[in-house]
């Protein structure tokens, strides 16, 4: 901390001219495509797999500290326990700017089984193929990237898009604001995270640890795919989520279904008949106030909703779904309403496993995806009440003998981790500037998602940073195989980054 | 074939006393006790479990051979194909004697892991033990066993009663009779199988082949344990059995349960609704028609099964069941119905393989048990109509693309093995008979079931060989640990069970 200096913006043959930054940056960029490819690819090659223990992570630390110097840009490492991946951290003060925005990305990536990825391609041998592998892309020599790029070539690697592409577009944006004599009309700060793939399990601590420095107005989030329309996205929130396990009990042990059918209670069907009470036959939960609670989306949330182009029908085909759930209600407005989802059921075995049996104990995992306003322990009190009202009695351990016999219907109901929902309110100015900024960059409309669908734990930042507006500009493409094998991204998309993240600096 | 030769059972000097068969073969038993428990510990030291390719499970057929050749038993070995274990089959012609027995056991045993076992036991080392090792029984020295047998004692070894009790039971009866001077009442054929532990696979194609040589007008199984109580019992038929797998279908590939939940539609969900609508809250199947075609019980079956002493309570408390199904039914009446049963659940995983994920498909595995007068094949019928009338395309087979999306609910309802039940009329003369000398062994009254709740292929001696009666009377002691670790028969179990067979022989 002590060595750490900050260094101010001070160029002062920058000019703020964000009217003009996605022309300029695209200029710069579209000069600078060979350096700024090779540059991503030497980053792509350093293995970030968190669980893979020959892999040193924080390679990608130390990768992205350097770049960050030869822009200038005041780095540290923040450091937890030494063991930890470090959360590379730069802050940059712009003369005259009076907000700050701070950018989010990571550094690490999912685990992956390179057996799986398709001849030519390894998760740490970046090459560029004609299109992903999946849409029959071909795999390019390196004479044949040197020339012109197509905008369709994908680079396939792990983490192409996950996020180290959200890390170099935001860096990026910032060089070629730097190197086009564009000054940013906030300050800056970047935090990139080493072990979101891994649960972000101490991201909380550090940014208890860390508060004093975290200071800002808006945080920018850089991971994730844009719409499968291909157009801009922005995303305003996410649901939160708590899981929970449901037991139901049959005979101590499994007995055999000749002798005693009929006769034992079965447990899957106890389980079965429970999970039915809870939705109707459209999907719509029945559990006593399962949608209270719910914050209202304001009339631009709606209208953002509304705007969503449609992907259902699409979706419903190559899923081979003849009927969704939701009563007609479109995904975009589903999403944002709480969920009641079985993640799985295991009761006994069947096909090879199968036996003449009945089973002793049934399990279902059920996830309950929450929304603003949504306190998830109360989420799961509603369920737990349900369950009672069905004539069980309940208990968050396993159940005595005494309480089984006592009691017709027994069942266990073990909340599991959770957290809840982050919604940034769409109307905040800030909110609305970013939205600018971007549609600035495209001649689409950006589509705008007042929540995701999924979780992602941005509670910690408004929780422990008591920060209102967390906003996430999403850069992947759609058919990216995040998480997957042939993981890419296509490089007009990474490009349309760079776009994004500067005119947001400037906006 | 050709050498064998009939041998008829002339001696002159034997009388037919069945009256007094009990008391002579009682008093032949306790003269030989000694010399009967160490042929029975030579027999239980041959390994006979067929699915353990070390082990050869002929020896066991060569013992039982040679035993009967000792008692002048015109023996031969059915063969098939020469690798399924043989047939051990013995033909005793009775002068005066106007109808057949024929009397079934099986040599082979389930399959065993002796690490399992207590600590000096072993599937194939028996010994004798002052009771069971559950009961706290403690292992005799060989010298301890040379005195005064207690009839508490237990042998404790693989198949002491599955099913070489059966076999050792039958044959030590014809010659208690033989060396006491009684003539048994009827020509005696003696049919002792090698494979039941692996399904009886070749027993159809044994009674095909072998025909000719087994009519006769009732066959006697010894296999099993007797009731709860203790008291020695008689069982006249059993359920038949058919499986049937249901699947049901969400999207084609798990999906992640934020982004799609509400909207995807749940298989678990669908599979949980189909089953609940199956079986009302008393675990009465409301499927239409499900308890038609059944054969009205007699009036002395009925009887018999009001007769059966109840073991609901115990057996309840011992299982930890709050609450049975069946309305207020008992457990004798119940598996006199045919059932509907949940083998097992499975969709996606629980506990640690838990994923926030909407599945792709779920599976049910049900076992329908079926009485006499179902025929299994209209019992499935039964339900697939059923799994229409919910809304369902029904198909046997995986659904194409096309079939998912022309209609909202898809089940593959794909029935599996499965046979029909027997159950030989109580009513008949020649059943009557054996109860009465089954009776006549014992103080206490014969339980009677009119069928057991499991499944045995009875059904192909009926089809094959058209024979109506087929009894079973079973000699096991209930605790007996059949097809389990420490698997004992008390010594006592196995006195009666000579004294039921002599007493059957002679009725």
């Amino acid at each position: 901390m002590k060595k750490w200096i900050i260094c101010l913006f001070t160029s002062l043959s920058l000019t703020t001219l964000s009217a003009q930054t996605p022309a300029k940056v695209r200029a710069y960029r579209q000069q600078h495509e060979q350096t700024l490819l090779q540059e991503y690819l030497r980053f792509l090659s350093i293995p970030n797999i968190l669980l893979d223990t020959t892999t040193d992570v924080r390679q990608n630390a130390f990768f992205i500290r350097d770049l960050m110097k030869r822009m200038n840009i005041p780095v540290q490492l923040l450091e937890l326990d030494g063991k930890t991946p470090p959360v590379v951290f730069g802050d940059v003060k712009v003369p005259g700017a009076t907000q700050t925005l701070l950018f989010y990305a990571h550094y690490d990536g999912q685990p992956t089984n390179p057996a799986k990825w398709a001849q030519g391609t390894a998760p740490f041998k970046p090459v560029l193929a004609t299109n992903s592998i999946e849409n029959g892309g071909k795999i390019l020599s390196e004479a044949e990237t040197k020339g012109k790029l197509s905008p369709d070539y994908r680079i396939i690697a792990r983490s192409a898009t996950d996020d180290k592409a959200g890390v170099f577009a935001i860096l990026s944006a910032y060089e070629a604001l730097l190197k086009s004599g564009i000054k940013p009309t906030y300050n800056l700060k970047f935090f990139f995270e080493g072990e979101e793939e891994n649960g972000s399990q101490h991201l909380g601590d550090y940014l208890t640890k860390y508060k004093n420095l975290l200071n800002g107005d808006c945080w920018i989030f850089c991971d994730g795919p844009v719409h499968q329309s291909g157009n801009k996205s922005i995303v305003f929130g996410c649901r939160g989520d708590i899981n929970v396990e449901i037991t139901t009990y049959g005979p101590r042990r499994p007995l055999h279904s000749g002798h005693y059918g009929n006769w034992a209670p079965n447990p899957a069907l106890r389980l079965a008949k429970l999970l039915s009470s809870m939705k109707d036959d459209s999907g719509r939960v029945v559990i006593k106030g399962f949608y209270d609670d719910v914050t209202p989306l304001s009339d631009s949330e709606k209208k953002a909703i509304a705007a969503i182009p449609p992907v259902e029908n699409e979706v419903r085909k190559e899923l081979g779904i003849g009927q969704t759930d939701g009563a007609g209600k479109t995904l975009a407005e589903l999403i944002n309403e709480p969920s009641l989802n079985i993640n799985g059921i295991v009761s006994a075995g069947v096909g090879a496993q199968a036996a003449n049996v009945i089973p002793s104990t049934a399990v279902a995992t059920l996830d309950l995806r929450v929304v603003a306003g949504n306190d998830p322990v109360k989420q799961v009190q509603k369920l737990i009440d349900h369950v009672k009202a069905q004539g069980y009695y309940v208990t968050d351990q396993e159940p005595t003998q005494e309480e089984l016999l006592n009691h017709p219907l027994v069942a266990r109901v073990k909340p599991l981790k959770g957290y809840r929902a982050q919604r940034t309110p769409l109307d905040l100015p800030i909110a609305q500037k970013v939205v600018k900024a971007v549609q600035s960059t495209t001649q689409d409309p950006v589509v705008i998602f007042p929540s995701l669908g999924g979780s992602l734990p941005l509670y910690l930042f408004s929780d422990i940073l008591r920060q209102q507006a967390i906003i996430t500009v999403p850069i992947a493409n759609y058919d990216s195989n995040q998480h997957g094998e042939n993981e890419n991204i296509r490089l007009q998309n990474l490009w349309d980054g760079i776009e994004s993240m500067a005119s947001i600096m400037t906006m």
